[in-house]
């Protein structure tokens, strides 16, 4: 095991009816807050009509600023930090996804931040100081209501960068999970798949030769996650298998999972990022399509790796009993194919909807987040060649 | 899952050479310092003159209040946060194991606090305000260092009972695995114990129809902490077997693994706490003697968790396959016996060096805590057959 610091200081509040403890929780830091959400979904389900009502309650003066979008995008967050800074906004928060909560992040940092706010994502600068953020999670998967981390995408550079500070932790979040019955199971599906790509492209990647701890995090995470989208394939509505999904969100990537593991890296999203920025695929959906055909290219090299997996994981110890290596590293790639097409993501570029991709730029963005994600052991022509698989 | 809380905001720095950030973490928030330790085994490592030296370089006022006692006693306490607030210290440093750390928050709250230090134990009043607390742990086991609990013994009236407050979390948790290199077996075989019990008395007692979460993470850390203790125990400098016995003890209690489990109860610990109030045995010397007598005492009321311990985590799906479900109970909790005298943990009352405990004294004060933790399904008689069956 290797040197590390775990942080993680939010307050997470779960279950049933959680929502009655907001304006105390949102006073406790102020009472100008700036509520920042996206389109029209807090409308259609009436979150939006519970929020607002329970903020007047408690006397808390409101400022809004929606249409964040799916991948949120640069300008829209920085308009977002000016407005929060000239009204002498207290408190940022934030109703919606991952989306909603890293450009609350991103509008909590920039509104105590002079220069421009990319400065802060492409690593010029480091995050000083941010107002406090608090979350009401309504699409659990990125562990942004728990974590450091905030993405964003320049749409000018069409690249997608993040930014890592304790300053933009969420100091509270709120996860009740029949706020999430309503999202539909394609993108329960892709949402899904990314908690499960956090957990294991680390757990793939690792070289550390005895971390007990955090495998048994990602085994056992990944397990939960398979059996209750299951539960909610079945019925979208499955009160156990939601807020399983929605714990599991919380985290799968808010540093716990491979807090000290030796090598650990997130490939998967290296490839995936420049795809989510150039095309506006689902961010999920991207993962899906990429992982098994990552697998498939660096099978040689984490053999080891992927019997673990299949024996812990898909179970399939008796299975893979007596074949080589190899093929039974085989097997169990496709058993892990066969499920992700089985919760209903797509397999291929072509089937997201994308025709001739620019896979020169693609390869070129990759690049620039090997480098800033300190990911070795990728040439241009290796990541053509996954890309061109993805097709 | 039911409705929960889950908070842990302690930023954990892991590693080796960590402790030279140490002036840096205690001067955010004060210059004076009350040190807290227990008696000659910090002077003897080495480590009481590294934590003096390096307070001293940060030009850190350090005063000492040493002499805390395993499971640490409220007199101690009491005269400890009297000097300290009288002597205006702004920060407590633990520096030892579980009972160091506990009596530490004792007196970070007790300094802040005008009553009777045992009022905030016996829950005649809550910790409303505490000292910050920074702890160097060297003997995991409790997840003190990271959780909202201490516990005390009140020598009077021998009753051993916690206070819980998010105020008293240590801020920063410094954890170097190779300050535990010099733990000796017999006292790592305990501590891993009581991470072990910590974990699994709450996966006995869940009647929670689908956790698989945190069903995950107590088979993972379980397993986990099985196989470290393993490498320990043929190398006692084992740094991987250290470190991940270290990240299972700071995480096995914090709160995250039984959060939001139904049913979830501490029965061994209550059966415990009186043992070693009464008599100074070791805390995980009298889990380890209670442990397999209570899942045989419990064994009707819980065998499919009985049963899913022995498949996930004591890895005898295949030799239980075909077994009526009591004989297999009965072969997994044997099997669990054989591996905690394996460690070296002693296996009855007597073979802790105990004669004739007061049994009606053991059960009144079982009794109590089953109240105070809110324990269901003990009768007196009950207490007294497993206390009976550990002589």
């Amino acid at each position: 095991m290797k040197n590390f610091e775990f942080y993680s200081p939010t307050r997470v509040i779960f279950g049933k009816d959680i929502l009655s403890q907001l304006g105390t929780s949102i006073k406790q830091y102020g009472q100008k807050v700036l509520l920042v959400y996206g389109k029209q979904s807090i409308k259609t389900t009436g979150l939006y009509e519970t929020v607002t009502a329970l903020c007047r309650d408690a006397g808390i003066t409101l400022l809004e600023y929606s249409g964040v979008e799916p991948n949120p995008k640069l300008p829209h967050a920085e308009a977002g930090a000016k407005m929060a800074a000239e009204a002498n906004i207290e408190v940022i928060l934030a109703v919606g996804g991952g989306s909603v909560i890293d450009e609350a992040k991103a509008i909590a940092a920039g509104a105590c931040y002079k220069g421009s706010l990319w400065d802060l994502y492409s690593q010029k600068a480091s995050i000083k100081q941010a107002l406090p953020v608090i979350a009401i999670q309504t699409l659990p998967a990125t562990s942004s209501e728990t974590n450091q981390v905030s993405v964003l995408t320049n749409p000018e550079t069409l690249e997608k960068f993040g930014a890592r500070s304790p300053h933009i932790v969420p100091r509270t979040a709120f996860l009740d999970p029949s706020l999430t019955f309503s999202i539909p199971l394609q993108y329960t599906a892709y949402a899904s798949f990314d908690i499960m790509s956090h957990l294991l492209e680390g757990y793939f990647t690792s070289t550390d030769p005895f971390a007990p701890v955090q495998d048994g995090f990602v085994e056992g995470m990944v397990k939960a996650v398979m059996k209750s989208f299951k539960k909610v394939q079945s019925n979208p509505q499955d009160w156990d298998g939601r807020a399983s999904i929605m714990w599991a969100g919380a985290l799968a990537w808010n540093g716990l999972c491979n807090a000290g593991v030796e090598g650990a890296v997130i490939p998967n999203h290296m490839l995936e990022h420049p795809l989510s920025a150039l095309y506006d695929v689902a961010h999920g959906a991207g993962l899906a399509i990429l992982f098994p055909l990552w697998l498939r290219y660096k099978k040689e090299a984490i053999m080891p790796r992927i019997l673990q997996f299949g024996r812990n994981i898909l179970e399939m110890g008796d299975e893979i009993k007596g074949l080589s290596d190899s093929v039974a590293c085989d097997t169990v790639i496709n058993r892990f194919d066969e499920f992700i097409r089985s919760m209903g993501c797509p397999s291929s570029i072509t089937e997201a909807g994308i025709e001739n991709p620019d896979i020169p730029e693609l390869v070129r963005q990759a690049r620039t987040l090997c480098g800033l994600w300190g990911i070795d052991g990728y040439t241009d022509a290796d990541l053509e060649t996954i890309y061109r698989m993805a097709l």
